[in-house]
């Protein structure tokens, strides 16, 4: 049986093999750079190990691991150029090396360019398998207008569910829409279906809040990134949302004053005074519970499908290297 | 048989009925305002009608329809913000009215709703139909590039080759492509498609040239600008490139100077000094004569096709209405 090394490198190789150089090379140069600057390739990886659980042909799905990177990095790039993010994986992004206009076309390209690769293979399922990545797709746009939403809003406007909602949609759907499109080339069924998606969904909800509880509590040489951005930005992330619910109304009233400061304050005499909050709170384990519930919960949904576990094993490698629980 | 009238009432009907308000709202406001602002409607038109000339059931290509027409207004609204174009349809645009960031993922999720309409309808064709879509749709971004890159030109950089294939790509192929989804529906053969696309292309290209030739020879109270904007904006449309082939040695050192020129130079006096030259030239006859031959060549393929007249007819008005040649 295939390790999930085996499908990491297979990835890699789909993306060795393939040519994103076309003419007008100022179109395509930018698409080349966003789609061999790496990255974890998660989403293909996903998409690959979920066919072979179901006993789908490799070959088969090769466009379809393609386009979902694809699709990935393309919404990478519009998201950093709205959000004007100067470095993705530590390397200029597309905006600040080519100007708005390029980030914005060359962007808009790399969507109709996933398009050309999920339609190279034909399937009795295509337009179920079509259907199910537009869907996706249309549901990360709707988070990603929710994330920016929620940046003109104060913290205590910023409902937990609606926040919740909006990091299934950014992120968790397309772990979900990944695992179930690589099923359906399989010739899942409706339940495996609903396992798998599940699955995904509730894994990237666990990893999403990982990320969040990493900004302020993770070790920075392992992270890779300095702590506390997130309480610089104002960010609602799951930690002053949690924090505003189980704090004192001092607590409370502290959190919303901070994270509605904008020049008025030091920073680090900011992210200084929102973790001493979050330490009094003890807000670490609240938040740990909260992930460990949506990692098992994925978990669950992996052990409910009918397949050798030798099948599942690269799915719960991955899991548990997203979740940094294995080097 | 059916009319023009009759297919353009029917795409403002299947726009009427659709809904395109979901939540979040600000990001399908500007959505629902870019579908509803109206427009000639001309690619869904042509669709319907090349899927009737071949024998179609109209109801198999309504998303089609739709599709094609919300594809065709997101790269306006990309256009408009990568252009800066204040107005679309006499109309705020998009960008002005929401900002840069709305008009981005506005028109990413058009670009997606789009699919979603493609993909209502199934058909034994269907990768086929959705390839040649999405095919169209690269090559429309490659058009705009090209548009770009032109910008950064000087007049005799741009190639009169070059400039025909940049609006071959960015507009004579959507109009093919919506005849050739409309006919792929309709189960038309390899022969007939090769037929209505060239159609459509000789079509899309004689009706770019003359909009170029109305920018400079168009009666403001029927073309509904203001003449010569092509020229204050130092646009190399095929007016000058034609010029600066026909023009005395003289002319082309003047065409060069004034089409260089930024705002060292009164802009009436330039488009003054710009017509003069065009007059001396003669270029109006030069270029009816290109847009002539287009314009022929489209009808020969129409021509060729076997249908019934009268199933061509409508397409026969539309190109007839879209060239001015009947009111």
């Amino acid at each position: 049986m295939n390790s999930l090394k085996y499908y990491l490198s297979q990835v890699e190789q789909i993306f060795n093999e393939e040519q994103f150089i076309f003419e007008p090379r100022e179109l395509y140069e930018p698409i080349d750079y966003t789609l061999r600057l790496g990255g974890k390739r998660i989403r293909p990886t996903l998409l690959l190990a979920a066919n072979a659980l179901f006993g789908g042909d490799e070959k088969q799905v090769r466009g379809a691991a393609l386009g979902i990177e694809t699709f990935h990095n393309f919404t990478l790039l519009h998201d950093d150029l709205m959000d004007r993010s100067p470095l993705r994986r530590g390397q200029p992004t597309v905006y600040t090396k080519w100007g708005d206009n390029t980030a914005i076309l060359s962007g808009d390209t790399m969507f109709a360019l996933a398009w050309r690769y999920f339609l190279r293979q034909p399937s009795p399922r295509l337009q179920e398998i079509l259907q199910c990545f537009n869907e996706t797709a249309i549901l990360v746009c709707e988070g990603q207008q929710m994330d920016m939403n929620f940046e003109n809003m104060t913290l205590d406007e910023v409902d937990l569910d609606a926040y919740m909602e909006m990091i299934r949609l950014k992120t968790s759907v397309l772990l979900s829409g990944a695992l179930k499109i690589g099923a359906l080339y399989a010739g899942a069924t409706k339940e495996e279906l609903f396992d798998i998606g599940e699955f995904g969904e509730h894994l990237g909800l666990a990893f999403q809040l990982q990320d969040d509880l990493l900004d302020g509590y993770g070790d920075t040489a392992v992270f890779g990134k300095k702590t506390g951005q997130d309480i610089r930005d104002n960010k609602k992330s799951i930690l002053p949302l949690l924090a505003l619910m189980h704090g004192s109304p001092e607590q409370q009233e502290e959190l919303l004053t901070l994270f509605a400061a904008k020049d008025n304050l030091d920073e680090e005499e900011k992210v200084h005074r929102v973790m001493a909050i979050y330490d009094a709170i003890g807000l670490r384990t609240i938040v740990e519970e909260h992930i460990d519930i949506e990692f098992r919960t994925a978990k669950q949904y992996l052990d409910a499908i009918h397949a050798p576990e030798e099948k599942k094993a690269p799915l719960r490698e991955l899991m548990e290297t997203l979740m940094g629980r294995k080097k």
